[in-house]
């Protein structure tokens, strides 16, 4: 029944040994397994190896047996009878330069058993991620950088479970962050010609990384296209599906870079550029990752002028995050507040509006009703900054429809990933010209996708497969920052758009 | 030049990392290897990779690099320049129950760069692999036993070479030495159905062994048949080139147990059995190893009766070894000291023939010429004893050569291994009937084949297949002690047998 689900977990039964049938216990359970799976490689790891013979016996023949793909060879792990209560777990991981995700699942039933999430314990290095591949490069720098991912990973999941039960590792980030987890120096990532180390890994033993589940562990690590061009994307693309639809739709993650793949079955391509500071709350003053007290929703009262806030888990608000910030920007613009420039109009703004140092701002949340002890506020200097940021995301979308002779207002389907896809407001984002004034219904938010492509990768013998493939379709654009993109890009530093006709949906009350 | 000679050491020039061409330095390398061996599996050894961006560029992009073949894939283990003065070398080892041989390689030239041999250190816990069988199942035994070997052949690599230089290994060795070796239990090996932990465990990184090399290092281990048939028996089959030859042929090993091998480029039967104590020194008071002032040939002056003794280094003589013992019996034989059932003729032995405990023996070196303070002797006892033994040895070629129809007579080439085979006289073991009346120019010693075939394993790339094809195509016969096996073993228990007609060529002086 489950290995008709082609899941990694697989039972045999051994014909039991005699004179004359006097193969070797792996041999046999090989033999077996080969028929199983009808393919001529499997192998037993070295480690489960030393141990077979007293479990083939104790399990009477019937052996229950997790596997994984190496270099297009089954590799036996783990065996155990079928209804032993210790579980064959497999483990996903999001490693991302801000926050890890790891998720548990059950390799039998492939139903998800905890998850978790944690600060990366490499923030304590530097936020940023060119600054720790500077500090790699320091004396013992690698080898600190790489051994706080690595001890931290090992405390979360030995939180979560028995590690020893841990059998697959699957695990998906961007080329930087799987380099420093895998030990690998990025020096060459930010220098150019932008070389990384590898850009397949493939299937490692979990041991040589230092991580400690089952000695036996396989981890997949995801495939990169190039320094910016991470696992992480091709995880979404699994997850997504992109890669299978007849339809194009276009996949974009917002993180510390804007990534997005357009493509269907036949075709994808791919760009990456910076487009995501202000919307990581790396920017204003008042921005900050989202958290309780954060404000994720604003709106303004079209009639009375009455700002609306919402704060997650609806405490006083203490900063906001890029949802907030969106959708703040895109009032102010509807309000009139501010111009199709961007400038505060201070007819508009009315007492609201101060400056300081020659530099307007407005006041958001007056101190009084804040719990950051002060007024939060948004100045010129913040909103100036996220349209350089909204119009770097539409000159990229512009630039990628229009390589394959579409503009973005024919894209059928646009997948959002990450958080980024699962709090902005999609109107919000038209109405500033961040994203194309496409149908709100053919936004799709679908959450950690680099998280869940990780894990899929880990419930299906078909996956492995599927992730070379998405990689070696790719057609990865690097961005030709010339005067044609400059010009397009200063078109989109208007609210929404220097051509209003691209917006016909976004209406400006003042 | 030397890729045309399918070595395992490979160059390849890669392109310069250009913004055009931006390929991970891994799969750039893979990229060209890929063309260069004509295949699509390469990867590149975890412990390489980091430091591969280094290396590539101090290279220049001029790469000689050295690979091993897992599973089908080809996988890099080291690089350096071609004129860099630390070469890649290759060890091969055969392990044996009482001595172990080790050879080191250069990979490129495929030369013999030193070789030594040594006791292996599981002696101190037994002489026999039944006893250190056992002594493994004991608490912590195994791990001791492992390590014994282990410890030492690192001891040993290190007197002969930079260990670091040490890329590929390759061993061979009866199936529980291999098992020992390996840290695998051979406690069913010597249970009934004889079943070992593994028959092909392929090749495995040598650091996951305990081995002290370069840490990318990988193993080839021999496979086996089952318990009583080793890898040292397919190395030697490699070497012999039996499996590629039109005629028919047999190979002959003989150490604790006789084994064989007929067969040619069609087919391969073989079969093992003891047949060796009585020729490895274990027999006879007197028999020991051979080495410094131990008798290795003698023979009886026909007109005189005299003695005449060969001694290794010509000392003083302190014993006899297998070779010795073979052509003592023989000259017995031929001179008439023992009739044809092995006994001693007292009229014809004359003074030299005493008798104590009611046991004939007879004075082969009086103590004054003696090294080892008393007469050296050979007992009736001890001739019995060798009677046994050699015909279990021809009773085994009887019944091999009978399965497919032929008689010892009709084997076309006789190659023999070993120490046995350097050194005994084929005169003397065609007189006592120990191998057929063949014509002298039959019998080829091919030396240690074990060691020979483990190390042209690591000088082309093509033996590997061959390996697990000479293993997959042989037909083990268990020899089925039986009525008729008895009968032909009590037969061969005459000298040279019952049937004189088999042995035209020996002719006995009495």
């Amino acid at each position: 029944m489950e290995n008709a689900k082609k899941i990694w977990v697989k039972t045999v039964s051994l014909p039991h040994p005699s004179l004359k049938n006097n193969t070797a216990d792996a041999d046999r359970l090989m033999q077996e397994l080969k028929k199983e799976l009808k393919t001529e490689s499997v192998y037993i790891d070295f480690n489960l190896l030393k141990k077979l013979p007293d479990y083939i016996r104790q399990l009477n023949y019937n052996v229950s047996s997790v596997l994984f793909k190496e270099m297009d060879n089954w590799v036996v792990l783990g065996i155990k009878s079928l209804d032993d209560p210790k579980p064959f777990l497999g483990l996903s991981v999001d490693l991302g330069t801000t926050t890890v995700v790891i998720r548990i699942i059950d390799l039998l039933t492939t139903k998800t058993v905890s998850e978790t999430s944690f600060n990366n314990p490499q923030i304590e290095i530097a936020p940023d991620i060119l600054a720790r591949i500077h500090f790699a490069d320091t004396n013992n720098g690698l080898k600190t950088i790489n051994r706080l991912i690595i001890d931290e990973l090992n405390n979360q999941i030995s939180k979560l479970c028995d590690p020893e039960d841990i059998y697959l590792i699957s695990l998906a980030g961007n080329t930087a962050m799987t380099h420093l987890f895998m030990g690998l120096n990025p020096h060459w990532i930010i220098r150019e010609p932008y070389i990384p180390v590898i850009n397949n890994p493939g299937v490692l033993k979990a041991s040589d990384l230092g991580l400690i589940v089952n000695p036996s562990a396989r981890i997949l690590i995801f495939p990169n296209i190039g320094s910016y061009f991470g696992g992480d994307l091709i995880a979404g693309i699994l997850f997504s599906g992109l890669h299978k639809k007849e339809e194009t739709a276009i996949l974009v993650d917002v993180g510390t870079n804007a990534e997005v793949v357009l493509g269907n079955k036949n075709w994808l391509i791919a760009c990456a550029g910076a487009a995501g500071p202000a919307l990581e709350g790396g920017v204003t003053r008042m921005g900050m990752m989202a958290g309780p007290g954060v404000i994720d929703r604003f709106s303004i009262n079209p009639k009375t002028g009455e700002f609306n806030i919402h704060t997650i888990n609806n405490l006083k608000p203490k900063g906001i995050c890029g949802s907030g910030l969106i959708d703040l920007a895109a009032h102010l613009f509807i309000s009139g507040m501010i111009d199709i420039r961007g400038k505060f109009v201070p007819s508009i703004c009315g007492d609201k509006l101060k400056e300081k140092d020659g530099i307007k701002y407005l006041i958001v949340v007056p101190s009084v009703e804040s719990s950051a002890g002060d007024d939060l506020i948004i100045s010129q200097v913040d909103i100036d900054s996220l349209i350089r940021s909204k119009a770097a995301m539409y000159t990229i979308l512009e630039t990628i429809t229009m390589m394959v002779g579409m503009t973005p207002l024919d894209i059928p389907m646009f997948y959002v990933a990450g958080t980024f896809g699962a709090f902005i407001n999609p109107k919000s984002a038209i109405s500033i010209g961040m994203l194309p004034d496409l149908p709100i219904d053919k936004y799709l938010a679908i959450g950690n996708s680099s998280l869940e492509g990780a894990t899929i990768a880990l419930t299906s013998t078909e996956y492995m497969e599927e992730i070379i493939k998405i990689r070696d379709s790719i057609t990865y654009i690097e961005l030709n920052v010339n005067q044609e993109f400059m010009n397009r890009f200063s078109a989109a530093k208007f609210l929404p758009h220097t051509n209003k006709s691209l917006f016909p949906s976004v209406i400006c009350h003042s």
